[in-house]
């Protein structure tokens, strides 16, 4: 295997996504465009990735770092100027390049390998990446001779009668003679209506020299979408979402609809999990086994145990244990630990908080900046005050202790070991291990009252 | 161009729609099926517009209001005789009759006016509206002869093996010269087995008297579909949320699920505002640019600023502003308004409440009947009691107030400026500017209380 | 009309499911696969069914209780074998014989009777259920004579080109003459690489004897998805979830999106009930007519009258009268039974209460373990105390009772008729009818605090 290069083109600004935020760093499923084509490059295992860098060169670069390398294309002046800015990184080196465009965020490394195994098979100059088009309309097309060779691409609009039938289209990504194609770009003009420089246009080049051309078809029409408008923007997350779900599924997932299921690139799902309709996985989100989660749940960048159960909530940035019981209505903010055998109920937001083994919120409960050891309940509607409007304070609430109803826990408190506040308390010391608290006044019936006052 | 009318039918009761609600009242997208094709007719700029009604009169009446004239047909004895109703109203009137029936939501005012001009260019007396079905199974088909000229529709029950051949659909909608429609639908008999009088028919005598008829095609299958039963209704809905989704994509919306993303026909969004799945927007909502709008999230008639955030929650009747961030699990009900960098937080309701610039109701709170000032903090757990069993109250916080968690204001009552409620306090009577006012008894610890009890 | 018996194979582990879960009790809509097609064969109406089990036997016969006999498959030794266990059973009966896969749940009943009856009409010994595929590469392929007549079938990877086009597939169902297919299946051998009987040798077989096979095609190929791993089992649910919601719209219910409407197959739903998408009926729920149920809404193994509203909200195990409001982000927990014009707002919790007529719980409450009469009033936040820590304890509210806001009622208590609890009070003993009962602080106001503490 020869030396492999790529040259991803991410220059353009792409005008029809109507958008204040360059083409290539729209996410799909949760990740830039760009950072989708340079992984799937990388995991192809390149020898070097230059990445053509022009509108939103800064936020490109923060976004990719430094596994790449970039050359500025300062004006946009078509694709071919665009790898031709890559020449002095690569011009003279011997091996295979692969152009690729920053906005086909759906094609695999597979796809690419195979594409590069091919050109290098063929000895050809240039291999076309193409694809089977069921409505081949707008793309351009692949013509073949009667012994299946590539003569050349032929635009729609330039196409005729015969041509516009061909199914075969071009996706818009080649594989190269790493000099072969820059000494070809040298000869491209810009003699055309734009007045740009076009990549296609070394095609015709190697092909008036003499140099052999190939295609390589993948059978995954869908993974070529280039992504110029949001709706093609909705069709690429929907191609990679379909992926990834069909994915997990064969790993022993069970999903009630996969076509509402989200789950992001990065997400690790354990055997016999199942997930209902309306669930979300954000990020880097790592679930065990036997758990359901959803339906209408959004996790983001957290780790769950096994054999847990969260619906109808919202959980981030946290740690959950095993056997855990989230939801419905819940609200796992960032920084929670919870334990193995915890219930969260209803209406229940944790922030910031480590909930112990065994222990419960389950109603109308707020706990944040707090400790909560292990079995401990946590009484419908109990507070803990956390903010002074200045500062946030802690809260501690040792193990087995009981929360009554509608308490308030004006941190920095502590309530020790074992216990007891009473219903409907403002706890503004801390409680002794063992202690009842109690913060609230004698009850008094007035009796005829309701009558009286008609 | 001649003058131009329309018929509409809507008399029909529509038996397979099981329903208590008369047919062209269902809603497509949030809108009666009738008022979609009166609103698509009037935006094709037509001179009058006749509503031929029948079952549920008044209710149709009441829902297309005086925009168009109508016609009562007493009896349902067949479309011809529904459109004959109209001939006191135009039959001596020159010019191009478009007839419609009222379960056609979807069709397009492009195409009635694609239709219309090409009736108009040909001269024919009469114009069919087709489309290409690929499953043409159960539609009337068109028949052409070499020279592509129509030379009938033939149902499918009456057609041959090679007519059940054709793709080109008859969808029901139809052009007509007025004055020769009239004049034909005098002559259409009711001797068929259900005793009805056909329009259909008035193709066929028109073709007798050596009359030109004329078939223009939309491209868009979908968009002619007739609505007589859920299923049906079911699909127009999907049409049209497709249609409607597109168009936001394309002025610069993201959806990451356009299939699961439901937006009434009147609402306005901005550039770069994502909708996730689960996203419902009812009748008016304007939602400025680069905001985030669910996943789960319900709005209603309501206006939202720009660069705000509003997930799983649900908003109606009410004025947001700029960089507001709602949810998850807020509830802003009807006359609320908020102001700019507000924050609601989870499990929080707001109604008929005014919230100022910069203030926040982070968790487990009910404001309602309130005037919330500017810098204002609402503790978790705090309430306005508005309601005394017989009247509600009003609830005044003034500028930079701090409410303290669980805290109770009982209407009416005013919070002053700067001032501070403690924690647990019930408050009923108003409270001085930079006043701290608690409401709380002394916290009593009875030591090894939890030991003894044991 | 001959006697009629079933054999359903339920004995194989599902090895490309990755399942600690046995491979027929995956659940399709929630009931397992084997006991859909054990109902579907029920409703058939058979004399007799055999299921033949093997791994997880027991939990199998759990499922299936006593209405189907049971056959113990000791080693999976392939299709032959496992119909052969039988054997004892059925072989000296005359009849009918449908064989079936335990994973084949979506196969109506219908179809199952067509089968028989071609099969008894055409006096055949042998009756494939067949069906057309479009894309029919895998699948063993029909092939018949220039008369229509089944000669053979033949598997994907032996077909040759001509025979590769055929699109009618074997579905894997059989109908057989009950003793020939027991006779037959003494001869079927395992000379095979995987040393396995295969079923469908007694289709060679009985050719060979120069019996008559026949095969019946269903219309509907996705009625006979095998499931076979999760991205199959996900297409059967979606499968029979388009079967139920086209029924359910056929019978006057609408559907906003009924790709995203997910209902039991035991669920009953009355006429003009309008259902937005995110709605999951689980189990044996009853919803009356004109209810709008959902977005985003959860009811299972419960009872809905008529005229209501249920939104974004969790039901389980409840009984539900007519008029009710329920929502959004609301929680109806088991046994708890609401009567008619009930309103429970946002963020409240019932479990195990009875709620009286025309009574309200509009906000951030959790009744719990209580009888509520009618009229009552529950004000916000206001809490039964139902759990000591110990044991849970009955709140009693009488008719026309006032609940302020944020009060506590400790259990065991009761609030008489309209009487009348003060907000932010905690309630420990009986309140007398018509009596208003306190239990709070004065109000202290601290003039100029907020200026001295800075």
């Amino acid at each position: 295997m020869s030396n492999r290069y790529a040259v991803i083109l991410a220059a353009g600004q792409g005008k029809r996504m109507k958008s204040d935020l360059y083409k290539v760093l729209h996410p799909v499923c949760g990740k830039p465009m760009v950072e989708h084509v340079v992984d799937n490059v990388r995991r192809a295992g390149l020898t070097e990735v230059v990445t053509v860098i022009g509108h939103g060169a800064d936020s490109v670069k923060e976004h990719l770092g430094d596994h790449v390398s970039y050359v500025l294309q300062k004006e946009q002046l078509g694709t071919g100027h665009a790898v031709m800015q890559a020449e002095e990184l690569l011009a003279d080196k011997d091996g295979v390049t692969i152009v690729l465009c920053g906005d086909t965020p759906i094609i695999r490394s597979e796809t690419m390998e195979s594409l590069m195994n091919y050109h290098e098979n063929t000895g050809a100059k240039a291999t076309i990446l193409t694809a089977h088009a069921e409505e081949p309309a707008g793309y351009g097309r692949i013509i073949r001779n009667e012994q299946g060779q590539v003569t050349r691409i032929v635009e729609h609009k330039d196409a005729n009668e015969n041509e516009r039938l061909v199914k075969e289209i071009n996706t818009g990504t080649y594989c190269f003679d790493n000099k072969a194609l820059f000494k070809a770009l040298e000869q491209v003009g810009n003699n055309n209506v734009q007045g740009e420089y076009y990549l296609p246009d070394v095609i015709e080049i190697l092909k008036k020299q003499g140099e052999h051309l190939a295609a390589w078809q993948t059978d995954d029409f869908h993974e070529t979408i280039g992504v110029n408008d949001r709706p093609a923007l909705a069709k690429a997350e929907k191609a990679l979402k379909h992926r990834i779900n069909e994915y997990w599924m064969k790993q022993g997932v069970t999903m009630i609809d996969p076509d509402h299921t989200y789950i992001s690139a990065e997400a690790v799902l354990g055997q016999d999990t199942v997930l209902y309709p309306g669930t979300f996985l954000h990020g880097k989100v790592n679930i065990g086994r036997d758990c359901v989660i959803g339906p209408n749940t959004e996790i983001t960048d957290s780790t769950i145990g096994s054999y847990g159960e969260i619906k109808q909530s919202v959980v981030s940035h946290s740690t959950i244990g095993n056997y855990v019981k989230i939801g419905p209505f819940a609200h796992i903010r960032p920084e929670t630990s919870i334990a193995d055998d915890v219930k969260i109920g209803n209406f229940v937001e944790l922030k910031k908080t480590s909930f112990g083994k065994g222990s419960k919120a389950s109603h109308l409960s707020y706990i944040g900046d707090a400790e909560v050891g292990s079995d401990v309940n946590v009484g419908c509607g109990s507070i803990t005050v956390n903010y002074d409007g200045e500062k946030k304070h802690l809260t501690k609430i040792e193990d087995g202790a009981f929360i009554g109803c509608n308490a308030n826990l004006i941190a920095p408190v502590t309530v020790g070991k074992e216990a007891y506040v009473a219903a409907g308390s403002t706890i503004t010391e801390d409680v002794p291990g063992e202690a009842l608290s109690i913060a609230r006044s004698r009850q008094t019936n007035k009796e005829g009252y309701v009558k009286k006052k008609d």
